[in-house]
């Protein structure tokens, strides 16, 4: 069980992180805020550096966007996680945010995860697209052979064949991590497939396998995001996901 | 929905089949049936014709394993699934099951799914190793634009890098054919992961997903097991992880 | 060491197979036939029963276009080769074909295998798209545990998450299979990639490899093709080709 | 083209880079450079930081294997190039190397590949385990657009489910990467296949297929080596498949 604020993940309490895929500008995030706090979300996600496939795509706001995170996190009060994608990024990081998130490009940035396991601040480790459950397990041990026990996993997908979904999301690996790792892991259905009409039933299914909290990306106007727009949900449905959610966790002795 | 004798499947009913890998003996098919019907499986499954990789593995019994299986079928009042792996079998397995099963080795075996669609009994189309959704959708056309609309789909993992579990689990392939096609579509655990320990979350996180139902090998000597014993559930565990399953579908307004 | 006619196929004897991907008519695979036995193809291919993903696409000439194949094979002096797809079209196919082709989608299609085997037909067995190597060499068992050991394997690429290729060809199998194995393995390029431009490179790099054969598709109007059509050489690019692997050939102690 | 010291990459001039995984002596890393040198490799690698899965496995020597890497460089009048993981390494290792090195887990780094872009040193880019070769021409654009035209790109083999070898050599990323981009592709079959028994093939094939130079890992005592020894080539062997090389580069109107 790690404790990120007055947010349990892990020991029968969920981690329900939503937000924007990129941090935009205040009144886009004080609105996706609300509305995610609103539905039952615990904990507020958003990117201020944003590893981009291409140089020439938007690379995120920086040291103003993890302005507007804390700020926001504040005034609705929820813990906030982040990308850190360089080690000297950790400390401008660590002031802002509550939970550093290295993802699925930097799974294997030993020198980050290293640093990252020097702080005590809790992290979210995405898995790498290529990383085998193995991998991801290893990849912990470098955050936790520093001192830093705050180590959640996260399963976003693995490259496969399929071409209708972005990645194929590898639900096995909630049981496979539980039967080897005293890690929480949570899904990430957004990344995963890249399909709004998709991520309630995965959503749903990552729940009902095990999972330590579901993360989804929220926006309030997805054709008029600046990364990953068209994956995100809008957040009337993302309501209505977490209404189903809370059924089922009620039954399997789960809260949020 | 798909009708199979007294089981309905979709539409909210859900086809819990339940059964050893391969047919072995009367007496110890008797005992897993008496098992698993108990548990709540509406169809019961066996092997009497088995593609294995290696021709020097066990093949199965032939014709006398589908007359145990259809005798076993009747004792316990359950219709009986097994797989046809040539056209020429399709009218002495049409003798014995209630339904046919096509297997992930021949989803493109496009004169089987011909002939399969000629006749009007309910098939189980599982999807190929290195099938897409499109790919597995189009293989059902074969069946169906032959007249036979009785058509259930079956998601069995697909290969993949990941060396810790037999195959991936693509979940996200129910909501993505529920998406597109009106023909239910069940999971089968057991031949995705080859691993007991992480069946009986994949069937939960398979009904939360909307899953027309579950395909479980269930064996109560798995170690004396002629083929995959490894990867069966004991009764007892079966029994579980039924009664689980049982308060899920409740909550999801449906029934089994 | 294959014999198939007066062609040898292993042994320092390279096969160098080409045609249409379906034969279409007499005069367009006569057309075909004369340019790539020109340019130096020994063996002529072009498929009568074609597997098609949909059943409503276009699904090859059956019995005529075996004869057509037959006829234009002995016109130009080429054994040919062609696919079989069911096992009750051996006796058929075997009338008129010198080779028999097992394709991909067929690879585990078990009752074929063994009823190939019980001809003493030389047969091309084309890997799986998700087949190991180890799968693919427990195949062939299947044919010569029956009493045929005429058989050549050949590499034509597996699925990957590669999006700019049809398949990946895994060049490995080919020093894979020539450590534990006597069988010939020969390189089919034009499956692999579905890419004219990325077959003369990797033609020759099939050669340097050690490979015994390549496997070649060639239309002399490709955009009029039935099937596959954007992948096939034209004939004197073939002719480019087959001149280059001829050098390389020389220098590597290699006829054909 | 590129060019390293003397050393032309591209153009028709082959690099031919040779040396153990990991720097582990100044004696043994002399003797592998001598034996590499004669059989007519023109670049020295060796590996001072090393990415390793976990972190209880050996992670290199650090400067002192720079040093060592330098040194034996100079004294056999070769170029090195060594790999560097972190940007705040990039001032130390650009001054003892020639080139740097960007290892597949760092395909994605997108601070090291900017801040490599900002220095005018060689790059040596490795595919990612999971990139598409658009992937890898888009992280190489990060160099390019800071500045650095120095790019060379490396095929290592990306993820697959075949388990007989580490990764799966994807060979037809090196014409594909020839039609679309000016820039220098070489191929590394050590990491590819993880077995010495594959290389040699897999190198000639890597220069049919017109790549500009292969990179080999060699160590004259592979069962004492710290890192990868299993996968690496004996110094007489890879004399003897330079020797074939250099056959088959001049039929290619090749040279190095």
């Amino acid at each position: 069980m790690v404790q990120l604020g007055k947010v349990k993940i892990g020991g029968g309490s969920l981690a329900m992180i939503a937000g924007p895929c990129a941090i935009e500008s205040l009144a886009v995030l004080d609105e996706i805020a609300g509305a995610v706090k609103k539905a039952g979300a615990n904990i507020l996600r958003g990117g201020a550096f944003k590893p981009r496939t291409s140089p020439y795509s938007f690379q995120g706001l920086g040291e103003d966007g993890l302005k507007y995170l804390r700020d926001i996190g504040v005034k609705h009060d929820m813990p906030v996680v982040t990308e850190v994608m360089d080690p000297r990024q950790i400390p401008l990081v660590e002031r802002y945010a509550d939970m550093f998130q290295i993802g699925a490009r930097n799974m294997q940035n030993f020198d980050l995860l290293k640093e990252i396991g020097q702080t005590k601040k809790v992290v979210l480790l995405k898995r790498g697209m290529s990383a085998t459950v193995k991998d991801l397990l290893m990849s912990a041990e470098y955050v936790l052979s520093e001192g830093n026990p705050n180590v959640v996993l996260c399963e976003r997908g693995v490259r496969s064949f399929e071409d209708s979904t972005r990645n194929m999301l590898d639900m096995s690996a909630v049981p496979n991590v539980k039967g080897q790792s005293h890690l929480p892991i949570i899904v990430d259905p957004s990344h995963a497939t890249g399909r709004p009409d998709l991520i309630p039933a995965l959503a749903m299914a990552s729940v009902a396998a095990g999972s330590d909290g579901v993360h989804i990306e929220v926006h309030s106007c997805p054709e008029k995001a600046l990364s990953d727009g068209p994956q995100a949900l809008l957040p009337p449905k993302y309501a209505e996901v977490m209404a189903q959610i809370r059924k089922l966790a009620e039954i399997l002795g789960r809260t949020f």
